[in-house]
């Protein structure tokens, strides 16, 4: 299938799947659900030809490691499907309706977005568990994965598309673009009269690509430099708590800390808790000027990991004179995801919810939170860290439009 | 200056703007509303410098006065900016909260977008309509109206830097791009480092040319090919009053009808009752082959015509032999702006509700209603026809995003 082909299919089943019963998308999210166990060897199968591939062409071990499938994770990704299912559809609701002196009554309906592009990397999971959200809230999806992936993906979604359609969902519910050429990625991106919107996952480098190529709707995800400041008002012990637990307790996510900033007043103190228990994690520290004086093992920061998503035990440290001065570094190298602050004081705490632009704002609790099972959304397709549509965790109501519906006895203008 | 330094100005006034008081940014439109008044003299000695221009490059008549000002429109102007004033500040409303078994305390917080761009035309009143839009709701804003219109804008913009300066807001609340080029219209819509979103005002081409050209999210506006559908079961007295009204109260706006699909059981009778009515107001009729058979100075419509948004006294015309053709009709067509079917049947009714995809559907009301002042909103800045973001008409609460507020007592994951 040519990609118009794929856009003309999905966006005639999207039409369908708009006025769909709830009973009849949990019938299809049952059967991927089962299925995805049912048939995990042939996953495992096609999963291990593209860990032989990664393995010839030298991939290194981390990225080996997302690619990989298990019949354990296979399990989880079935249970994640059935999580989904089980959630309040998002469609039809309404949002809130008035009457207007005429007569006219204009009711606000949450709708489907219509085609939904997920462009993605190596991660197989993926697939699946970006589809089924899709499915939920009544969107078609096209999917596009790396090409490292491929085998597994096309496993994935040949089970989900005969699922789909033994439900009796439309064909074109679920497509998959299995050429992965960089050419069909480009043209995906510019495929506005059949996607709708296009959700990238992965890397900033991936983003930033599908920021700048495409001309369909792009919703920006995940790309997380976080900062924890440890206020001069702080209790110490809170904010070394909070440090090591976003620093350390994943670090490769995009909601893990990367920098601390810490007042002048309390680095003496923070630092003396703070040391042991960074480097009984392994953490790397580059520090500041001020910071290497007072830490030994510190190494000099660079301008560079002040803007950088280390996604490692590293952290990138520096003393700060004010809030202000807080601020304004977050501003400054900050990627608008989720920023905390330790204080004690409350005009503080307020000043730094306000002036403090991102996603997420958080006073005396870890990063780690900015997740929509965390803020209780039940599921979660990405975090946004863009202004328009969505902003932080998305779940299925992120992944939906309204539509204004007007009913009247006659009225002109 | 060049643009980036005015992005960076822009941008700068934008983080000020996020956290000023009510009370501040409705001090400074005050000041605009009366300096628009006072300074009138001003704005039309520049504006008669562009009519000139205009008539000199032979600008046809419908489009020279779209670029005329007269001092009963600013006036107008004025009190627009006024009613602006007096509506509720949309930032800073709280959204929904909820605490988490863990205690977390999660707020969601309507917050400004940052920074809007605004590419628009010749009509010089948009310079201050949407200036004190993004005002009231806390961002800054870039305008790049036409050439044509440069003096006036430049004018309006005058009075408004000035009066926002005097009301104490931040150098670069509002800027105005003064080079007309075609490359600075292009280099804004790339500077996604200070522009959080780019709103097109005008017709289809210069929305298309933004769209396919810029990297900063665009929010679609005002391009509408509306349908009216009389249904077998409508009132066939009311199908008609909504029809010219919808066609004929204003026919260059977007929300005007331009095809009218027909039931061909109530063809004969709507006909009788239509022909006179649509000869009267001059409306020509571009027709199918059962329409041309029944209304004898109607002309054969093309493929072209059903695609075409006329913005004159021109109405397509097909017969159809089913609601679902009118939809399907309707889905080809359409551009998701507002369609209507006139129906006394109640099943009818809903289906036409659930299937048709349109910012807005009415069921007995004229298409003309889809507008931010008509839907209670007391403001408008333009009519979503995409469905990020926002959908259908877009008030002050359209012009924000928002972000979680997350209060917690050390909180660790």
């Amino acid at each position: 299938m040519t990609l118009n082909e794929i856009g003309i299919k999905a966006k005639s089943a999207s039409r369908i799947l708009a006025t769909i019963s709830s009973a009849d998308k949990n019938k299809a999210l049952t059967y991927i659900a089962d299925d995805l166990e049912k048939y995990a060897d042939k996953i495992l199968e096609a999963n291990a030809i593209d860990l032989a591939n990664a393995e010839a062409n030298g991939m290194k071990a981390s990225m080996v490691d997302r690619l990989r499938l298990t019949k354990e994770r296979i399990s989880g990704v079935a249970e994640g499907v059935r999580q989904v299912r089980d959630l309040p559809d998002p469609v039809g609701e309404v949002l809130g309706a008035v009457k207007r002196p005429n007569g006219l009554q204009i009711a606000k309906r949450r709708v489907p977005l219509g085609v939904i592009g997920i462009i993605y990397e190596s991660r197989p999971n993926v697939t699946a568990d970006t589809a089924v959200l899709c499915l939920k809230s009544s969107n078609a999806c096209i999917l596009r994965g790396g090409k490292e992936a491929i085998n597994s993906n096309s496993a994935i979604a040949d089970i989900m598309i005969d699922a789909v359609k033994r439900a009796g969902l439309p064909d074109g519910t679920v497509e998959l673009i299995r050429d992965t050429s960089r050419e069909t990625a480009s043209e995906m991106m510019k495929l506005n009269e059949y996607i709708d919107v296009l959700i990238p996952r992965g890397g900033a480098g991936l983003i930033n690509a599908v920021v700048n190529t495409a001309t369909v709707p792009v919703i920006q995800t995940g790309v997380g430099n976080c900062h924890i400041y440890a206020d001069k008002d702080c209790n110490p012990k809170m904010a070394v708590d909070i440090l090591v637990n976003a620093k350390t307790s994943r670090p490769s996510v995009c909601n893990a800390a990367e920098t601390l900033l810490i007042h002048k007043d309390v680095a003496d103190e923070f630092y003396a808790l703070a040391s042991e228990a960074l480097k009984e994690k392994n953490v790397e520290i580059r520090g500041c000027e001020r910071t290497l004086e007072k830490i030994p093992n510190a190494v000099p920061a660079t301008e560079e990991d002040y803007a950088t998503e280390f996604g490692d035990l590293i952290l990138a440290v520096k003393v700060v004179d004010s809030t202000d001065e807080a601020i304004a570094h977050i501003t400054k190298y900050g990627t608008g995801h989720s920023e905390c602050i330790v204080t004690e004081n409350y005009t503080t705490a307020n000043e730094f919810l306000d002036k403090v632009d991102a996603a997420a704002v958080y006073v005396n609790a870890s990063t780690r939170f900015t997740d929509g099972f965390e803020f209780g959304f039940g599921a979660e397709i990405g975090i946004s860290t863009q202004k328009m549509h969505a902003r932080g965790p998305m779940g299925l109501a992120e992944l939906t439009s309204v539509k204004y519906i007007v009913t009247g006895n006659g009225q002109v203008r």
